[in-house]
């Protein structure tokens, strides 16, 4: 490399920092596979849950960067004595807590991928194959879901303009459909400054919190959005008769009813709010109604789970999340929306230095205008390599094997007399407890099994977390880590009873390390 | 493996599929890293921008999903088949179109590493070392960029709360904020219905466009946000004064100034707002104060371009995206706030579901409240691996080579009197056009040197893109795709004197291929 036209020196000899050498790449690479294919042989035997107090990082990590790199060897090493000790293992099989985040060997293949291209797809030409490819997998799940025609953008047409996005949560498909129905009310309610105070938005007590953060985020009056009581009667699912008289009662007092969400598994218990009758509903106050199948959504891909997404085809949008239980680790959440035009409407933008020939021509999609965002990672890809990779029959025997190791641990709960099953299983989750005892209050009840969980977490062995339904404190047993198998389902119901052995009283005999 | 206790079959033997198969894991890794290795060796030769057209993908891969496997190299070949072509290539060295999306193997081991770990960091419990790496890194950025030590979470103390989060996108970070503002602005107020449809929010007419679509999104009236004019003179800078004269008239008027959007280096033509003035003027009327230096916050490791950030003592929040100028890969977004009580407010959740000790103990950051979102990637570990594998010397030298590339394709540009740099240049955006020629008008100019935008696109060997400034159409060359050397801007430059002598009509002689 000689002296360049105007004679200054070659930039590399200046300097000679190549943050993409390819030796290097590979190098650091393979190392890190090592790692990793060393930290999954060895996760099962790892605390879960870590026993790392507030602020422990700080002591393990210098308080400023470096000024001069670091060996890959060195970074490894601290990985190993500083962040492992501190994660939560939610690749563990003996994590069982939340809902799981399940991940595979494509999905990790695709987004290495994702990250190699790096392409930003706000516009359709600033990539084709992203946005094409975002829009394909989308008709795929579609299918695989069978969602109506409306919500494929393959259906699209001059009347119809279904279509679907991937957003990094649900978070966000609730709040960009809140914002298109707010907008939507708004237009038809006499503008923003006559009805944004009026609009009203209406969730169960079941609904996820993000739901009533995103409504107030897009600018809900915090005293519009409605929190609708369910009743361990009706499995804690959003009734439409109670609905109907919120929406009825907001109406008469001249609010305007704008958004109803409704849920497909809620968090706490798996609660189905039954769709169809909830959109008659909120279609007699011309509301939007959007479905947050997050979790459950990934089961429908099985027939025999796709009822409980029966009346979606009223619905305005559909999401759920398949960096929960569709292997393809986060984030990547499905959103389809019946008409993309209410949501390009307030959230398309169309700046001077994006404008291209495609996008004038209204013949592309423009991602960006269905998202909160400009930016996007090339999420599509390992969705679309974990569908090819496993195909659709593996994709429902995975399901199909969580459902049922969640119904088997479900039988041992039921088999041991101190516990009781609190609502019904449906999917991989089973909420469980500890029965009160002779005489004993359900304050008390409370207390043992938050003690119960307590024991249970700190040895390290599982992770279980808990909610409340119905007043009554329960524990949560989330069958699905990916590398979950039946023995280690079979020695969390193991550890469980043994520490309500401890915790009741019993004499413990010896227990097998299990 | 036996019968299990209750006479069920082990559920392996039932279907035997296993998606985190540790041999299935190495060789799709490793057959993926000679794909990118194969990827990054060709990308060069690539057309930069494909030429497929709209609907491209749907005529090469099938429009229903497989029900069943599909081997790892049928995929990568689909990969080469379908999505290769109609890439945008934003890893070629020949890419100068909008702002540079960087990355580096460090970030790719560091990503993938996060996609294996795969923990939900929404609760400081749900994995500590993510949210504690999280806080330890933004600290170290905001040392590296000198950040007052009130942005900073080692500073927090009962009376100070500063602190940083890792957002997907700007916007994000402009819309968690606005909805901060949003709500300090309708406390002091009169609250919702009182004050909703007064509150303004204030950008220039060079502020990104995802900063008036956050603010459609947070629910301000579109009617009152507010687009200063800018001027050459000023170099395109929002004006203290305009401001302030915008700001009183909306006082004076009865509404609410709530939130000012100033930027350090915008998409157009990185222009730099003066942040301590403008956060002045935003003072006398009570209003929030966010530095957007999504792109050029980057430049601010160096200290010759630290001064573009004066100021920022006195704004509530900053942000800047690594994403970009980094080497992060996406998608990765700093931002700091002052005081992050005002974001966890409105952010804030607190379902059965997720209560546990640390967060009610108050010793700890629960990173969903200072999102949109609850889930999260484990985004801090490729930013710390990029700061330790490189040290802030090489992040250093890797911005200073991409300014003074760009400074000396600014020298090229000047020494051909047909064109003209048409804004200053300071970081390593140029921005330059063909001049008008003898008795041009502007519309002749902007439309010679529109068509000389796509003759250098249309042959493939460099991508750029374009703005309007000054109502100058104008093409924007922006350096910094990571793999490009000084080769690369000389034969984009060669390329663009043979198109325009093509487009001028001078008498081509033969060029080298380049």
């Amino acid at each position: 490399m000689g002296i360049s036209q105007n004679g200054d020196l070659p930039l590399l000899s200046i300097h000679g920092f190549k943050p993409l050498d390819l030796d290097d790449l590979r190098e650091q690479v393979h190392q890190t596979m090592d790692f990793i294919m060393d930290y999954y042989k060895k996760v099962e035997s790892f605390p879960v849950l870590p026993s790392v107090q507030p602020g422990y990082l700080r002591h393990l990590l210098p308080a400023t960067p470096p000024a001069e790199p670091t060996t890959f060897d060195a970074i490894l090493c601290d990985l190993h004595r500083a962040i492992l000790p501190g994660l939560t293992h939610w690749a563990s099989p003996n994590f069982f807590a939340y809902f799981p985040a399940t991940l595979s060997s494509a999905a990790l293949a695709g987004d290495l991928l994702a990250s190699a291209f790096n392409p930003v797809a706000f516009t359709w030409l600033s990539s084709p194959a992203a946005t094409e490819l975002e829009s394909l997998v989308l008709d795929w799940l579609a299918h695989l879901l069978r969602l109506p025609s409306c919500f494929l953008s393959s259906s699209a047409s001059a009347a119809t303009r279904g279509g679907g996005v991937l957003h990094n949560t649900t978070s966000e498909a609730m709040l960009c459909t809140l914002v298109a129905a707010r907008d939507a009310a708004l237009r038809r309610s006499g503008g923003f400054a006559a009805a944004i105070s009026r609009l009203v938005a209406y969730g169960s007590d079941q609904t996820h919190s993000t739901f009533f953060k995103a409504c107030r985020i897009a600018g809900f009056d915090p005293a519009n959005v409605r929190s609708v009581p369910t009743r361990s009667e009706s499995d804690f699912s959003l009734e439409p008769a109670r609905l109907r008289a919120a929406m009825a009662a907001d109406a008469a007092a001249g609010l305007v009813p704008a958004y109803v969400c409704a849920t497909v598994g809620t968090t706490s218990s798996t609660a189905v709010d039954p769709v169809g009758p909830i959109s008659e509903v909120a279609a007699e106050f011309g509301a939007w109604v959007h479905v947050d199948a997050a979790y459950a959504g990934s089961a429908c891909v099985c027939p025999e789970f796709r009822q409980y997404l029966d009346g979606v085809e009223r619905a305005n949008s559909v999401s759920f999340s398949p960096h929960k239980w569709l292997l393809t680790c986060l984030d990547c959440t499905c959103l389809w929306v019946r008409d993309t035009r209410l949501l390009t409407g307030p959230l398309g933008t169309d700046p001077e230095y994006l404008k291209n020939g495609p996008s004038e021509s209204g013949s592309v999609v423009d991602l960006k205008d269905l998202q909160v965002g400009v930016g996007r990672r090339f999420r599509s890809l390992k969705l679309w390599m974990v569908i090819r990779t496993y195909g659709v029959a593996n994709l429902q025997a995975h399901i199909r094997s969580d459902v049922e190791m969640a119904r088997r641990f479900e039988g041992m709960v039921r088999s041991d007399r101190r516990f009781e099953v609190v609502v019904p299983r449906r999917f991989a989750l089973v909420c469980f407890r500890l029965m009160p005892r002779g005489g004993m209050v359900e304050a008390q009840a409370d207390k043992e099994n938050r003690r119960l969980l307590e024991m249970i977490n700190a040895s390290g062995r599982a992770y279980i977390t808990h909610t409340v339904v119905g007043r009554m404190y329960v524990l949560r047993f989330a069958v699905g880590s990916t590398l979950t198998e039946e023995r280690h389902v079979a020695s969390a119901w193991e550890l469980i009873k043994k520490k309500a052995d401890e915790l009741l009283g019993v004499e413990v005999s010896p227990v097998p390390n299990i």
